[in-house]
């Protein structure tokens, strides 16, 4: 399992155009691109940090996992996504050590990448994802 | 204001030994030390990704904030640092920008670095620190 850098941290939001201004204007690091994401009912603004992104995600229904961490939490830090070079040997090697995911196979994310979370409860309390690929 | 990469991602645990094989292991991303801050009553543990680091925190008493934080919502993603290469500059800007910081000056981090943290009201439920030097 090779982890080389963190890919990016979802951070959830209400609404893009309230918060991109504090990222752009308050911090001065620039929003690089917006998009779409219908499948998973989501607006994503992606801000490049180092060698890392920040990814604020805004639900564009109620069907999203989204909306419903921001009923319940509220605006805030949702997960962070590492980024692996095989991952279909990282989700064997995490079920070999107990750890559970929340899926046994790869889904296709932004970009053509693959990815996979983590159970909450075997990451003491941290979505995290794994990432195989550019997703941007 | 200049952000030129994360400088760590601050993650709150209940205990290091219990969490720490998890990255080491699982992730397999290793420690690369451990400290105790006495004054702010935690002991935290260095994790290296990229050109970023993830933090885990535990308190040692109840004084800390971060066992107010386990309290409240339980283990999980606690604050993000910011790289900054003047932090009196940052902080002139923000307060400018009218955005909340929770101190008016610097207090002296980890290895003598400087740091703030802006309050979470103004940045959208993030707890964001600011950092100016290098902390480890």
């Amino acid at each position: 399992m090779a982890i080389s850098h963190i890919d990016h941290i979802g951070i959830a939001v209400s609404s893009l155009e309230n918060v991109m201004p504090f990222y752009e204007k308050g911090l001065g690091i620039p929003v690089k691109e917006t998009e779409e994401l219908p499948d998973k009912h989501l607006k994503v603004a992606f801000i490049p940090v180092g060698d890392t992104r920040i990814e604020l995600l805004e639900p564009t229904s109620e069907a999203s996992t989204v909306h419903t961490f921001l009923q319940k939490r509220g605006e805030g830090i949702h997960h962070i996504a590492y980024h692996v070079d095989d991952i279909e040997a990282a989700i064997a090697h995490l079920k070999e050590m107990g750890y559970r995911l929340l899926s046994d196979t790869p889904e296709i994310g932004a970009g053509g990448s693959k990815i996979v979370f983590l159970h909450p409860k075997s990451s003491f309390g941290v979505l995290i994802e794994l990432v195989e690929g550019e997703g941007h």
